[in-house]
C-alpha cells in the first residue's frame, strides 16, 4: 500500500469520446475502495488551472459507465504551460502551471490521473518533470496511438460508422447508386479501414495511401460488369488523390448547386459524377455522430480496464507513466516515451492485406 | 371473389423508403393465398414500359420484411406519359403508355399495384384514367400526404434521427456546444418535428414557420443563463430564414473554410458564429443515412397492412383507389382525389402547441 | 389561466414503462412554463401518503426523456383506500385516502396528474370523488385500454419483441429448428400480434384465439414441404390451449430436464417435441426485457403530448378526467367512464386477417 | 502460388456464431480472386458426408457478411468417425469418414476449411491424419479457446448481454428489485464476465468462481445501506454454488409457482427470496438472443481476417493447422496441440481482479 497518495484529481481532456466515463467511474471507485478521496477537475486543464472541481463520490460516478461523453466536460484547447491570458488588453501565452501545483496543494491532491490525447499528455509529461505525480490514460478516437494496442472509443466509432454503410447498402442497391461515406481520420485511416471491412465497402480511401480516382472508376466498372449495379465507398477525411489537381475552389465556382459542397466525400462525389455521369453518386459525411452515444460494450470493458491500472500504477508508484493495453495484458510505458509517437495504418500489413485478398481496392 | 383478376403486377417508385419490401411482401403473399398470380417490375414504371420483371412467387417474397431498400429497386424520374426517348440524336419526350398496357396484356397482368409518391400517383391515376385496373400505396419518407394518417417509412427516418440527437447530446454537453442536426424535409417540418421532440431538441426549424435567428440566440442565452452550456437545434433541410438576406454564396466568398459549406445546417452554423462567438457550433447533415436500413416495426405492421389491403381493394374492384389510413382503419381514396394534396405542419397544430408548452422554440 | 392551481404532485403507478419520464418531464415543463410550481410524489400512492416527494424543477426534470424507468420511482400494489397496516402485530387494511388528502393541503398542492394502469386510475377516481383535483394519465405496456387507441411504452416494447424474434431468425434458419418466442400479454395479445407480424413469425399465439396444437404442427409441416425447414412462434404468456389437458406439472413428472421448465413457452417447446421430434424445438421467455430501456421514438412523442394535455385539463378545470389519444387526436374521458374496459384483440378485426392474408396462423 | 489447390470446401459446424458469414464470404472470395474454385457442404460434416454442397461463387457470397446465422446451415452433432447409422434396424456407430474422402475426390475437392468447434476440429485433425487438406478454423461463442485470443462471435454475444443488463437496470432502478440475467457459459465464464463489466452488474458469477449465496446478500445490503435499493447480478448457466445442498428438483417440489422454474437464475432468485424477502427478486435467461442477429462490427472483422488466413496458410502449404490470433497477429497452430485446451476465467487474473477493484463481487 502506497501511503503517499490519499487524494487523487482526474480530469478529461480534448475531443470527447465513448468511454471516458468508464474510465472516471473505474478509477474513482478502485481509489475509494482503497480509502483514498477522488475529485474531478472540470475542463480539463482548465479546471486545474481555475481550481474548478467537485469530489467524485460513490454516488456521484453510480449510473454513468454507459453515458457518452464526459461528466468532467473536456476542452480542446487549454495549455497550461502556453495558456492564453490577456494582459494590457492583448492576448498572451504564460505558462500557469504552477498555479496547477499550488491548487493541487491547497486541496490536498497528491496526484493526477490525466485522461487526454497527444497534447494534453504532453502537458502530463511536463507536470511529471515539474514532479507531479501523474498517469496518464490515452484518448484518441482515431486509435492512432503507437504505444497501445487499442484505445477506448475506436470500437464505438467504427459500429457507428460501420451502422452507417450498413444503411447506405438499401438505399445504393435500390436505386442502383455510388454511395460515399466520410468517416473520421485526419492522418490515420484506421476507422475507415475497420468500418469500411465489416460494412462491406467496395473502396477504402485512406490518408496512407494515396488514391487514383481512375481506379475507384475501374473497380466501379468492373462491378458493373458482373451485374453489381451499385458500390459503397468508405473514405477518411484526411484521404489525399494522388494528384492534387481538383481543388475545392475549383468546385465551387463550377459547381451550379453550391449546397452540396464540403467534406472529400463530396469532392470525391463532384468528381466521380463528371468520370462517369451515367452513375448517380451520393455524399453522406458522418461526423459528430461517430463521437456521441453510449460506448460500446468492448469500450466500457476497455475503459474501465484503463481506469483500475492508472490507480494500481499510482499505488506501485510508477508515477509518470501512461497505461497501456499490448495484446490483453495491461501494461504502462514512460510519457517520455510515447509523445508524438503515432500508428498510421501500415500499407503492407496484414489488415490492408486481407482487405485487399478479399477484392477491397484502395485506389491505389 | 374477384375472378377478373388471375394475375396483378407490382412495382415501387422514388426514392426508397424503409417498409417497401413489406409491402411487396405482403401484397404478394395475400394474392398467391387467393391463387393470383403476382410478378415485380424492376425500377418502377421503367420496368414496366421494357417489361423487365420477375416472378413474386412465396419463396421470392420470404425473408424480405426486415430488409430495407426494395427488392423491385426504384428509379426516381420515369414518367410513360412524358418518356424521355432518343429520336434522331435528339432528346424528346413521348407517352409511351400504351407499350405498357401492351406489355400487360402480353403477359395477362390483369391490374397493378403502384407503390409510389405523388409523381408516380399521379401517373397511377392517368393509366386508371385509361382503363388500367391499378391501386395506388403511398409512398412518402416525409408523411406530408394530406390523405392518409400516417406513410410507411416516416416512423424508421425518425427513429435514425433521434438517435442522431442522443448522440449530439453528449458531445454538445460535454464541451458546452451548440450543435445542428439537419433532416429531411424539404417542403413540410414532421421529421424535424417528430424527431426533435423526441431527441429533446431545444430549437426546432422547419418550412412552415420561417425561423428569425435572433430568436435562436435568445433561446441560446436564456439556456445559459440558467446553466444549460449547450442547446440542440433540429432543422428541416427546407427551413428558411424570415429573411433571406445571407445567401449561400455570400458565404462561400466570406468564408476562410469552404470545406464546411453545403446545407442549411452549415449556414446557420456560420450565421450563429458570427453572432455568439463565444460558443463554437457544429452541424451534421443526416443525408441518406434517414433513408436506409431495417425499417422499424412500426412500418413493418404499417407496409404489412397497406399491401394486404391493397389487394383487398382489387378484390373489391374497388380499382382506381389509393389504400390509406385513417385513425386506426384501413381505408382508401380515389386517385383522383389525392394529387397534390400534401399536408403540411400546421404552425398551429397540436403537435407544434405541445413542443412549444415543454419549451422548444421555433425561432418566430 | 387558471388561478386555483397553483402547485401540482405528479405521480407513476404500477409496472414500469418505456415513456414514464417523457410524460413526468413534459407535464412538469409545461407547468413551470405556466408558472405553476411541480413536486413529485416517491414511489407512487406510497409517496402521496407519506408524503414523501421531491421537487420537478426544470433541473430536475432536464435529460430525462430518453431514461427508461421513472425517476419517481413505482410502486405495484399500494391502494389508498386499502392500505395495508398493521395494527397490534395484525396485518389489517386501512382507507388511508383522508392522510394523503391532508399531506397535499399541508403542502400546497392544489391538484394531482397519476400516471398508472387500470388498479391506480380507480384509485384516482376515488380521489377525484373524494373532491380532489385529478387528471389521469393511461400506462399500460400490453396497449389493453379501450377508451385510448395507444399508450406510451407498447411501441418500445414491440420493438424489443421484433428485434428478438429477427435473432431468433437466423439461429432458427441454421439449424432448421422451431423457435418459440414468449412475450408479455396475460389478458391482450397486443403485443404478440404486432411483433410477431413485424417479426415475419410463422404462427401466433394470443389469449382470445385458444390455440390447437395440431394446427402448429400443420402449419409447420405445410411449411417443411415447400422447403421451410423453420418455424418462427410468437406466443403471448396468457395464451392458452384449447384443451386445457397437459398441465405443468405433467410436464415436471415427466420431463428428465426440469431445468428447461417454466412459461406457456417452454410447455409448448415440450409438446411440440412430442408431436415432431424429428424437429428441434426451442424456448425463449423474453420477459423483464421488454419493459427496460430508452423509449422508442414514437413513445417519446406519445408521452409528451400525454403530460402536456394532462396540464392543459387542469388548466382547462377537466378535473377528474383521463388523457386519451383518439386517431391523431389528444382528448379525454372521464375516470368514472374508463375502468375495466378493457381493449382485447378482436379476432375478427383488420389486423388478425391482415396477418392471416399472408399466411400467419394463430392455430385455431 | 500453390498449384496443389484448385478447388477448396468449406463447411460449418456446430452451434450457430455471428461472424461465419465473414468467414465463409472471406475464404471465399480470397479464393476466387486466386483462382481457385469454391464450393460449400452444406449442414457440416453431414454435407461433406452426403455430397451435399452448393458452389460459393461471388454472387452467392455477396451481402452476407451482415447476416447472422450461416449460409451453409450447420449441424451439431454429425461425427463422420462415429456416425450414427441404423443397420438391420439397429442405431450404431460406423466410422464412415473415408466416404467423405471418396466425395471429395469425385468432385475434385483439394482442400477443406472447416469453422468449428472443439469437436468438430477434433473430427478436422482426423481428417488431417488420413491425409486430408484441411484447415481449421475456430469457432466457439464462448471465447474458452486456449490457443487463439479472441474467437468471432464472442464480441455479438456479450453485446447482446450487455444491452439487456442495461435494460433490466431501469426496470431494477425503478421497482428498487434485485434482477438476474442468466447468460451463456457453461463451463467458461467470459460472456458473463465481459457482459457483467460492461452493463454494470453488482454481481457476476461463473462457473470458475463458485459462489456463497451469503456473500451475495451481504453485497445487496452493504449497496441497500449506502442507498441503492436494488441490484443487478449476471450469473452464467453454469455457475454453481459452493454448496450443492438446495436441487432444482427441491425447488419443484417446494414451489406453489413451477411456472417460473427452470436455470440457475430461477434457482438463485427463488433462494434469495428466502433470504431477504423484502426485495422483489426478478429473473431473466437471455438464451438464443444472444446467438443470433447480425454480427458486431468487431466480429465481421475478425471472422474475415480468420476467413483469409485459413486460404493464405493453404497457399503456404500449412496443412493441418487452425488459424489463431494472438494479440493482434494472425498466426496457426496444428491441429494436433489445440483439442481439448480451454481457456477458463482465472479467477486471479487481471480482467478478474478489474472487476473487484470496481466493487464487483464473485460471490466468494
Amino acid at each position: 500500500m502506497n501511503t503517499e497518495i490519499k487524494k487523487i484529481g482526474i480530469l478529461t481532456c480534448g475531443g470527447d469520446c465513448p468511454g471516458l466515463n468508464a474510465v472516471i467511474r473505474a478509477a474513482s471507485r478502485t481509489a475509494l475502495n482503497l480509502g483514498i478521496e477522488t475529485i474531478g477537475y472540470k475542463f480539463g486543464y482548465r479546471g486545474l488551472y481555475k481550481n474548478d472541481f467537485e469530489p467524485l463520490t460513490k454516488q456521484r460516478v453510480s449510473g454513468i459507465q454507459h453515458l457518452g461523453g464526459t461528466i468532467l466536460y473536456s476542452s480542446n484547447k487549454d495549455n497550461l504551460f502556453e495558456y492564453e491570458v490577456i494582459e494590457d488588453g492583448v492576448k498572451v501565452k504564460r505558462d500557469v502551471s504552477e498555479v496547477a501545483v499550488e491548487n493541487m496543494k491547497k486541496e490536498g491532491v497528491d496526484a493526477l490521473i490525466i485522461i487526454g490525447g497527444d497534447g494534453s499528455l504532453t502537458s502530463a509529461r511536463d507536470f511529471a518533470r515539474k514532479g507531479v505525480k501523474v498517469i496518464g490514460v490515452p484518448k484518441t478516437i482515431d486509435n492512432d496511438l503507437a504505444v497501445t494496442d487499442v484505445t477506448f472509443g475506436f470500437n464505438s466509432a467504427i459500429d457507428v460508422a460501420r451502422d452507417a454503410l450498413d444503411r447506405l447498402h438499401t438505399t445504393a442497391e435500390s436505386h442502383h447508386r455510388i454511395m460515399i461515406l466520410e468517416v473520421m481520420g485526419r492522418n490515420a485511416g484506421w476507422i475507415a479501414l475497420h468500418s469500411g471491412i465489416a460494412g462491406s465497402a467496395d473502396v477504402i480511401l485512406i490518408p496512407e495511401i494515396p488514391f487514383d480516382i481512375h481506379k475507384i472508376v475501374e473497380k466501379i466498372n468492373e462491378r458493373h460488369e458482373r451485374g453489381k449495379l451499385f458500390s459503397i465507398i468508405a473514405v477518411a477525411e484526411g484521404a489525399i488523390p494522388i494528384d492534387g489537381s481538383v481543388t475545392i475552389s475549383k468546385i465551387v465556382e463550377d459547381s451550379p448547386d453550391p449546397i452540396r459542397l464540403g467534406g472529400v466525400a463530396n469532392k470525391l462525389a463532384y468528381d466521380l459524377e463528371k468520370l462517369i455521369p451515367e452513375h448517380e453518386v451520393r455524399a453522406t459525411i458522418l461526423g459528430h455522430l461517430q463521437r456521441g452515444g453510449s460506448p460500446s460494450t468492448f469500450d466500457r470493458i476497455l475503459g474501465t480496464r484503463y481506469g483500475v491500472k492508472a490507480v494500481e500504477l499510482l499505488m506501485d508508484k510508477r508515477y509518470g507513466n501512461m497505461v497501456t493495453l499490448k495484446g490483453d495484458v495491461m501494461s504502462y510505458e514512460h510519457l517520455e516515451n510515447i509523445i508524438g509517437r503515432n500508428k498510421l495504418v501500415d500499407p503492407n500489413g496484414e489488415l490492408v492485406r486481407t482487405a485487399r485478398s478479399i477484392g477491397i481496392t484502395f485506389g491505389d
